[in-house]
């Protein structure tokens, strides 16, 4: 990812995001990020109390990202089903193709954090809660479009659709499976079928 | 979980995998299992070597709990479906049934190495193609016993599996919804109903 004209506080966001994305947030300290950006650990105190404040801001950054390589792009499409099957589209390997080396921050923190507590764990269940909120107000809208049926269940439309998503994460960046991509996307379609979707 | 009986290297194993469970393999040092067991970092080293023969060690008696907990159990229901079903049933949440209090190691270390390399994410690659085997193996013996139809994808059923379990993983530590249990049994119904089973 090109750093080029970024303040030093971009550029430490983006150092530190690249950095979350392949270790994890146990791997985000001050102490990493001041070796990796080649800083004093007190002159990054200038710009992070904590290493809580750290991975809060790292996180803040990853959602400014995603909106932007994400979500944007796809409210772009056509109501209901496009636009649902868009964010989708982009979803999927999202971060790769945001620029950063690893894998998507959020679906790693779920695991990471799940048996813990703290302010960074409440955070990520903030940003995973408004993410589902996202999807299921799409896949509302692809019902009142027409494009799914009235009947569909939406919580479990979502769950299952968060299972297409990890599946994808561990088979693609975990195994290196080639064909991730093609199962993503049949699992996919076949869930929207399953749903009433006439024209996929 | 019980540690009565066991011998200094059998509770040590217990302790960290319990702390495997919890945190991650990030978590898992020599000298953190060293405070928790109340041992000398030394007295440690006569039974594991290196942090990463602990962590090796450590996802060798993960695999031993998780056979008597999840697979020897299935293994005795009949032939196919059945046993296919029975080994789904113990596989979701598998880990706090077994003792542990936190969640299933290899769930989180797919998703913790991803982007890393090393002995201990190929004993991982290793465990997870197994288990990829074993499942792909009862969904075959359940087309053989005609409870699936032929046409079945196997590949295609077992990624889609694994999207249950890790959503339901995600849903049930991460999110602590209570109705994670019968959203994964549900997906999983469709699941069996779309291979052609008629009787659940």
């Amino acid at each position: 990812m090109s750093r080029k004209g970024l303040t030093t506080r971009g550029r430490l966001l983006s150092i530190g995001l690249d950095t979350l994305s392949t270790v994890g947030l146990a791997g985000v300290t001050l102490g990493n990020l001041a070796t990796t950006a080649r800083m004093s650990k007190s002159g990054l105190f200038a710009h992070f109390s904590s290493k809580e404040q750290l991975q809060l801001d790292l996180l803040d950054e990853m959602v400014r990202v995603a909106d932007k390589n994400v979500v944007a792009p796809a409210m772009a499409a056509p109501k209901g089903l496009p636009r649902l099957t868009a964010l989708v589209t982009n979803w999927l390997g999202w971060s790769r193709r945001a620029g950063l080396r690893g894998g998507c921050p959020v679906a790693a923190a779920i695991f990471e954090l799940d048996d813990l507590s703290g302010v960074v764990r409440d955070r990520v269940s903030e940003l995973d809660a408004r993410w589902r909120s996202l999807l299921a107000s799409l896949v509302t809208e692809s019902v009142d479009c027409g494009h799914l049926t009235e009947t569909v269940d939406v919580e479990q439309f979502v769950w299952e659709l968060f299972g297409i998503y990890l599946s994808h994460h561990a088979s693609s960046r975990f195994i290196r499976d080639p064909k991730a991509e093609i199962r993503a996307h049949t699992a996919f379609s076949s869930l929207i079928q399953r749903a009433g979707a006439r024209c996929e």
